[in-house]
């Protein structure tokens, strides 16, 4: 219990679902929220290459630019630290990356594929040596082989990251092959002093449970969103695991995110910003693909499902 | 996995969210699906006495006369078997049930909470001797002390109950304790030949991962409701366990559900009918609380969670 750490990803994750076009009061409200409840990281979003991504398609936290958080925390005079998402290929480190002294951030998150986990550790080591702690997430696993996971595993056991996620980009996983994972995981990393992080996916309902399931096999980092907001079916939802923990003992508060959903959650559906579990998502998770065909089908507001699971078989 | 058998209650929880005013092309064409997905069981609704029930403020599926039940059966000429729930005290066991022999039926499920243990044991032999499969289904034990547990199934291992069922009737239970329950229950009714069902609600999102935890642990009689239709936050989806089963080998289809989704969950969805995942549920559920007060706040078209949370831990 000692170990838990919370990570809050609702703007990050989330900004999937409205491209990053939160206003200042949510953000600035999440914030506060994150504080009271105990959250130890908050990812303020992505730290994305203007290179790559237009910046009129986006909103401010596509790209996290030092004052722009710095307008929301300022100083960030609490005990919760900060972080952002890198993408390996869509961020541009040397540039983008401020040295540590110079920044509000405490951890850049980044995020790869196996195939391009090199990159990846050039980058930990970049933000590394810049003070940063640094986490690697190696998406998609679920079309990886046994061997290159644990390839994976073996650089980065080597590598200065602090924190390695296990992912579940499509919502593929079940409990126990997350446990099995969490297990291989924790032990390739731990020894060499490193945790293990979980980002789970909710598209057969098992966001939650497996985050537990991590936790009871050596993960210590726990990814959330608030209302569970983020692409697709969503993630694990923060008001679901803060409840759980607290049972347990640990010194978090459900309630700052029950009245966040109540305030501002309520809202965003009411915008029209759509996320959570539903069949096209199932569909996509239980069959290992990647979500964007679920995306697209209910954002065309498609209910034929049967076609979906055909079109997915003919992939 | 060759014990493993599916009971589809989609009628009966799902009764709950409508007051069981199904329309008769809902009723053939779910009797359909679960033929063809592989269904074992399909339960038909409550066998519930016209002296406790006003006949007119419900739909026929909460009362399962037997020519009711034969207009869409017919003799059913199926593998599937047929169902209906029974709650202790509600039911007319002498008077309503007859004789195995004259009905299409061929399984009676009893609810029961534990202090009414001897009356369903009363109901499970009266129903046996009628030549009926039985069931007991023992409710709302996440507020049974442990040796409560222990001496209601001692008593079931005495009978002559076919199933003992693990009910999470308030969406309480975390998979860890399922995983324990379900051991409890297999080790106390396994060796007298009886087997162990789950029903679990999915107040905290975990009905599904209960329901696989169960089955890791000894229990063989899986309730499901197609797109998880049922009381409150209902219940285990069917399309999530059949693709789950599928994958481990087992002969079942979850395309069949899928198609019933399409055409008749969504039309149920139009009509106002609400059920699964909220809020409130959660709260309910993570309190040990019966569901009735978030169903009623979501009725009343309540957002203030907060004021229900406090509302909560004032009982």
């Amino acid at each position: 219990m000692n170990r838990l750490r919370i990570l809050d990803c609702t703007l990050r994750d989330g900004g999937l679902t409205n491209n990053f076009f939160f206003d200042d009061s949510f953000v600035r409200d999440l914030y506060r929220t994150n504080v009271e409840a105990g959250v130890a990281y908050m990812e303020m979003g992505y730290r994305a290459s203007r290179d790559v991504f237009k910046e009129s398609d986006f909103g401010k936290w596509k790209f996290c630019d030092e004052e722009v958080i710095r307008e929301i925390v300022g100083d960030n005079p609490t005990q919760m630290k900060l972080s952002v998402m890198a993408d390996v290929g869509r961020t541009n480190f040397e540039r983008d990356i401020l040295p540590k002294k110079d920044s509000v951030l405490d951890m850049i998150r980044i995020a790869t594929y196996s195939h391009t986990i090199d990159e990846a550790i050039d980058a930990v080591e970049h933000c590394h040596n810049l003070g940063y702690e640094t986490t690697v997430n190696i998406m998609a696993i679920s079309n990886d082989a046994q061997q290159t996971i644990a390839s994976v595993l073996e650089k980065l056991a080597a590598s200065s990251v602090d924190v390695v996620y296990l992912v579940d980009s499509f919502g593929a996983f079940y409990p126990h092959q997350v446990a099995a994972l969490s297990r291989q995981y924790a032990e390739a990393v731990l020894p060499e002093g490193k945790q293990v992080g979980i980002h789970a996916h909710n598209n057969q309902q098992l966001a939650f449970a497996n985050t537990i399931e991590g936790m009871r096999n050596g993960v210590s980092l726990l990814d959330v969103t608030i209302n569970g907001l983020g692409r697709g079916a969503g993630n694990c939802s923060a008001e679901l695991l803060a409840g759980y923990l607290m049972g347990q003992g640990f010194p978090c508060k459900q309630e700052p995110f029950i009245r966040f959903i109540e305030k501002h959650m309520l809202a965003l559906k009411e915008e029209g910003v759509v996320w959570g579990y539903d069949i096209p998502y199932l569909l996509t998770g239980q069959g290992n693909h990647h979500p964007s065909k679920a995306i697209e089908f209910i954002k065309d507001c498609r209910t034929q499902y049967t076609d979906l699971l055909r079109e997915l078989a003919l992939q």
